[in-house]
C-alpha cells in the first residue's frame, strides 16, 4: 500500500478481500458469509462501482450489529423445482446467496434451457450485474432483480410502494467481454439526491415527487419528507417497477416496498427482500452461433456510431486496471476498514 | 348491427371474428393463420385497445398481398429443449404461433417451474398482453416481448436500432383479474407522432429525437426524415430496449430492428422478428398462497391511494362492455372490413 497525493491509497484486491472479510467477522458474519461478502465488494470495487463496494462495508457491519442481518444463518433450500431454485437467505447478508442461486440457475439453465434462482428472505444484494459474471463466462445469458425499500410511487399515487428495481442483464460474447448492464427504474440513484442535500443544492425537476406526488426540487422531500423517487418515462417506469416487485417479493413469499426500512439507516427490521436469477441458454434455442452472429451485428451497429459506449465497457476497462494496479481506495475508507478489522483483537500488520 | 350518430357500428364478437378471419382469407391466408388472427384482434378490439385491433386488418392483408407475410406458411417446431420450446414461424402472420408459443410455456412452467415459449422468423403481433390471458387463467406469472422494426438509438447514437421493445407481464389473481402491462419503452407510440403530423402540430421535446440525434419537436424528423423515437429515461430506457433486442433477436436467430422494414408501409421485406414469452409457476416458488398474499397486499396498497389505477383493469372493464354489448367499430372501418371480405366472391349476408 502506498498513500497518494490525492488521499487515496493502492490496496491488492486479496489483502483488501482478507481485510474486508475481517471487518465482517469481527461485526458477527461466520466465515463463509464474510468471505462471499468481501469477495462480492472486492470485485464490485474493481469494476468502478464504488458506489456500492467497500464503501458500504461500515453498513453491512453495522446491519450485523444492530440485528438487521444475521452473522451465523445458513441459507438453506426452500424449494427445488426442476428448472426452479428458491433458497431461503434466513436474514443472513445475501452475498452469498446471491452467488449460489446464480450458481443452481446457470446448472438448471444447462439442464433445462432456462433455469431460475430465487431467494426469499434476502437483503441489499449490492451491485446485481456483479453475480452474472459466471453466467457469462458460461455463454449464458442472465437477468437478475430484486425488491428493496419503497422508492417509487404506483403511477397517480403519492406513497413509495415499489423498490429502486434494480434490473441487470448480461449476454456473453465469443470473443470480447459480456454486454452487461445493471440499472435501476429511478431517473436517479437515491444517493444522487442525498449528495445534493448534503451540498445543499437543489435537485433538477424530474428526479423526484414530494409527499404530494408534485414534482420538487428539494432533496429534503425525498429523504426525510416523505417523498418518492421518479420513476423513468413515469407511468412506465412505475410499471416496469411493479413488474419488479411482483416477481421478486410475489413469486418467493418476501418482503415487499413499505415493509423493508430504509438501508440509509442501519436501524430497523430485518430485509426479507426478494432476488430472481433467470438463466437463458443459447444453445436450447437458435444456438450459440446464431445467438453470436445476431449479437455481434448488434454490437457492430453500436460501435459504428461515434459516442455509443457498449453497456458494461467501462467496468471491464476499470478492472483490468485495477488488476494490473490494485485497487484505490480513499485513504478515509481504508482507515475505517483497518479500524473495523482490528477490533476485538485482530490487528492488521 | 345498428348505425349510431357518432358513425360508429355496434357487432357481435363472433360475427366480427367470422367477418375478419373471411378478410384475411381473402387476402391468402389459410384458415387456422385467418382464424387465430382474427381471433387475438377481436379480443384486442374487445379490450379496448382500437389500435391494435381491427384497425389492422386492412395492413395484415396488405402484408399478405405483398408478400411480406406467407399465407400459406405452416409454423412449425425448430427446437424442443425441456423448458424451452422454440418454433419458426415461417413468415407466416405471428398470431397462431405465439398462441402456440404461449400454450407452450405453460406446459413447461407447469412441469419445469418456469418455461420459455419463443418464435423465430415472427412478425407485427398486436398488443402482446393479449396473449397472456391463459397464463393468468392456469394461475400462473407470464412475460412477453418481442422486437420489430428499429425505433429507438443506442444511447449517445443517431440511428434507430432497437425496436420499440414491448413488454407485457401478467399476474394472476386468486379472485379477481389478473394484474396485467402492456407497454412499450418509447415515451410515446410512434402512433401519436403519426396524429401529430396528421394534425399538422408539433410533437413536444421529450418525445422524439432528428436525424443527429439532437432533440425535435417536429413529428416529420420522426417519420420520414431519419429520426428516432426518445427512450423511457434516456440512456436507461435505451438498456432496457437493448435487453429486449437481445433477448428476443438473439436466442431466436431472428431480425434485429434495422433488417426490419417499417410497420407503416405494407411494402417492404418479411419482418422476421423475434418473440419471447416466459412463464413463471408460483408453485414452483413459494407456492400460490404466498404469491397471492404478497400480490394482494401490493394491490390493496396501490388501490389504498385515490388516483391509482391497477395495471390491466381498465381493459377488462372494457371487456365486459363488450361481452354485454358487442363491439363498437367506426363505421368507415367496418365497410372497409366488409369490402375485404367480399372480394373474390365472399359476399358478406
Amino acid at each position: 500500500m502506498k498513500r497518494l497525493p490525492q488521499a487515496l491509497v493502492i490496496v491488492e484486491m486479496a489483502a483488501l478481500e482478507e481485510l474486508t472479510a475481517r471487518a465482517l467477522k469481527n461485526a458477527g458474519a461466520r466465515s463463509g458469509m464474510a468471505a462471499a461478502a468481501a469477495r462480492v465488494l472486492v470485485k464490485t470495487e474493481s469494476l468502478g462501482v464504488p458506489s456500492h463496494g467497500i464503501a458500504r462495508v461500515p453498513f453491512y457491519c453495522s446491519m450485523l450489529r444492530a440485528g438487521r442481518a444475521d452473522g451465523s444463518a445458513v441459507p438453506r433450500p426452500l424449494r427445488r423445482h426442476e428448472a426452479v431454485y428458491l433458497l431461503d437467505n434466513a436474514d443472513a447478508l445475501v452475498f452469498e446467496s446471491c452467488e449460489m442461486a446464480v450458481k443452481e440457475a446457470i446448472v438448471r439453465a444447462e439442464k433445462y434451457g432456462v433455469g431460475v434462482g430465487a431467494i426469499a428472505n434476502g437483503g441489499h444484494a449490492g451491485a446485481l450485474g456483479v453475480y452474472l459474471a459466471p453466467v457469462a463466462e458460461r455463454g449464458l445469458a442472465g437477468i437478475a432483480m430484486c425488491n428493496g425499500p419503497a422508492a417509487i410511487p404506483p403511477w397517480g399515487g403519492k406513497r413509495a410502494l415499489y423498490s429502486t428495481s434494480p434490473i441487470a442483464v448480461c449476454f456473453p460474447r465469443a470473443h470480447a467481454e459480456p454486454v452487461a448492464m445493471d440499472l435501476s427504474l429511478t431517473t436517479v440513484a437515491r444517493g444522487r439526491v442525498m449528495l445534493a442535500a448534503q451540498k445543499g443544492e437543489s435537485i433538477p425537476e424530474g428526479w423526484a415527487l414530494d409527499r404530494e406526488g408534485r414534482p420538487t426540487t428539494d432533496p429534503h422531500e425525498v429523504l426525510t419528507g416523505g417523498g418518492t423517487l421518479f420513476p423513468i418515462g413515469g407511468m412506465k417506469g412505475s410499471m416496469l417497477a411493479l413488474m419488479v416487485e411482483a416477481l421478486c417479493a410475489c413469486l418467493t413469499g418476501s418482503s415487499i416496498g413499505p415493509e423493508i426500512d430504509s438501508y440509509f439507516s442501519e436501524q430497523g427490521t430485518k430485509p426479507r427482500s426478494g432476488h430472481l436469477f433467470i438463466v437463458l441458454s443459447p444453445e436450447a434455442f437458435a444456438g450459440r452461433d446464431a445467438f453470436q452472429d445476431r449479437l455481434e451485428k448488434i454490437v457492430t451497429l453500436m460501435l459504428a456510431e461515434n459516442g455509443v459506449r457498449l453497456p458494461g465497457a467501462r467496468r471491464h476497462a476499470a478492472r483490468a486496471t485495477v488488476l494490473r494496479d490494485g485497487v484505490a481506495l480513499p485513504a478515509r475508507l481504508y482507515e475505517k476498514l483497518q479500524e473495523l478489522a482490528q477490533s476485538f483483537g485482530h490487528p492488521h500488520a
